[in-house]
């Protein structure tokens, strides 16, 4: 038997079809299409898909995993208002399971693609995935086992506001993480970036853009204190940094560890908690949340 | 045969006898007095006198767990740096272990505490213990086992700075939540307040000190960030309020929970989080670390 895991992102919906030994027998990725019948269209379509390219029956899937953004109905797997997905409404856990004939869970993309990181990069202990998206949140796992906390808010550290003059987030606080930290933030920071500033940050900054260059500072330091916040608070073994975001890459990674070792020369206290050593990236292209949403469907 | 727990404090040394059904079977206070020797000899006096006390034997009970300031050897036993209690380097472990030949543990008296408040308060769950002290730390149990994370510095939320022009702190930080939200605090904002501001605080503010006023706000929104990081790094069921600070009682109850409905009012995404539901204080004179500290001496 196989497990399913699927991540509906934004512009891509990908899944991967896990064997019992926990390796990826196939993946499949289709470009995700807005609204309630196409999302289902295409998610049901991957399943399929996904049978072909492994050279299985349907009948040999036993569960079907799916993280998408936001805020999930666990137990009723009904998806509503993804505004990313064009979505208001829709019952996608019990249409897949009626689909299908097997179980569906539906869980937060940013908490599958922690339990995904700490499978494929072989983590142990307590792990973090920070997520520098669109958003700014990071999925905890302890020991393979999603943590979500009393009100699936554990790890939401991106609406922690940090600088009391800082600017106002869509929360309805101020200074939040976010606002520099994320997508969202770098499009505030350097509007000449347009809808994908990740794209271009790196070689605007380099060729001397100064807006550019302070939108990436922001998002380094925000990054750096959302590793701090998560070192005191869950204290992980290992903090996974992904999200579109991190495919800015070297710059970011040097820049983080900078960020990190001056910290700690200010700070013996900070010094203490071994930052920059608990830092990791996870590797490009890798199906984390797919790879997640598979396994935490079993747990 | 019954559990021992120790809370050693900087002004008075608590001890429990933790019956096998959880109920305290006897209680005894001595005062702390400084140094190494003074401090063994007071924590084998206050075992002794909980024998006498309870009127059982020695040999009646099974572990000895401790409570301590600060970072803690967890596994040798050895107290460093105890500086308010005048302790250098102390083998309290294994002195208390050959004087009476059981297990002895030793932990940090904040994690103690949260296990203490959560057995007392019957809180099932993780808990969060915020403990209102000379520092300003939180302490977290999960179903009654301590989490202490990977480097022993989960719930350190004191030392995550909130203002980049705020105070520079101690750890070599600036804007950290412990320079508003603990009794140094307190001391720096209101040096008319002597040594123990906490006492004179609202009596002061209330017949117009400014000065007074302006250290309890502080302390107020510090409390309720500190209440924040939990929720969204954490995401305990219950945070419990706890420290010398919390016996400020009624107004900083009050002045608490109308900070986090004003938070509530300004942001939707912080009224989901129903922060003032999950907040309680703990209640004056329950010996939550002396209790906590037999009982994680077992976990
Ligand atoms: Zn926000
Ligand atoms: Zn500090």
């Amino acid at each position: 038997m196989m497990r399913v895991g699927i991540d509906i992102g934004g512009t891509k919906t990908q899944a991967v079809a896990l064997a019992d030994s926990g390796e990826i027998a196939a993946s499949v990725t289709l470009p995700t299409m807005r609204g309630e019948d196409a999302v289902l269209a295409t998610t049901t379509s991957s399943v399929v898909a996904l049978a072909a390219t492994a050279g299985r029956e349907l009948g040999e899937f036993s569960s079907i995993g799916i993280g998408i953004p936001g805020h999930v109905d666990r137990v009723g797997g009904r998806v509503r208002n993804a505004v990313n997905l064009g979505v208001r409404s829709l019952e996608l856990g019990p249409a897949l399971r009626e689909r299908f004939g097997i179980p569906v869970e539906i869980d937060n993309d940013v908490t599958a693609a922690a339990a995904g990181a700490a499978h494929l990069m072989s983590l142990s202990g307590t792990v973090a995935f920070l997520n520098l998206g669109t958003g700014l949140a990071a999925g905890i796992v302890v020991d393979g086992v999603a943590w979500r906390g009393q009100a699936g808010a554990a790890g939401e550290i991106g609406h922690l506001p940090v600088d009391p003059h800082g600017l106002e987030c869509p929360c309805g606080q101020r200074g939040c993480l976010e606002t520099i930290a994320s997508g969202a933030g770098l499009r505030r920071a350097w509007p000449a970036g347009g809808a994908h500033p990740g794209r271009g940050l790196v070689r605007a900054m380099e060729s001397g853009d100064a807006d550019a260059r302070r939108a990436f500072e922001g998002l380094v330091s925000g990054a750096a204190g959302c590793v701090r916040i998560l070192a005191l608070s869950i204290d992980p073994q290992t903090i996974v940094i992904g999200g579109g975001l991190s495919r800015l890459g070297e710059p970011l990674r040097q820049a983080l560890g900078a960020t990190l070792r001056e910290w700690s020369g200010t700070s013996p206290f900070i010094a203490d908690l071994k930052l920059p050593e608990r830092v990791q990236f996870l590797p490009e292209n890798t199906p984390a949340a797919a790879v997640g949403a598979a396994l935490v469907s079993r747990t």
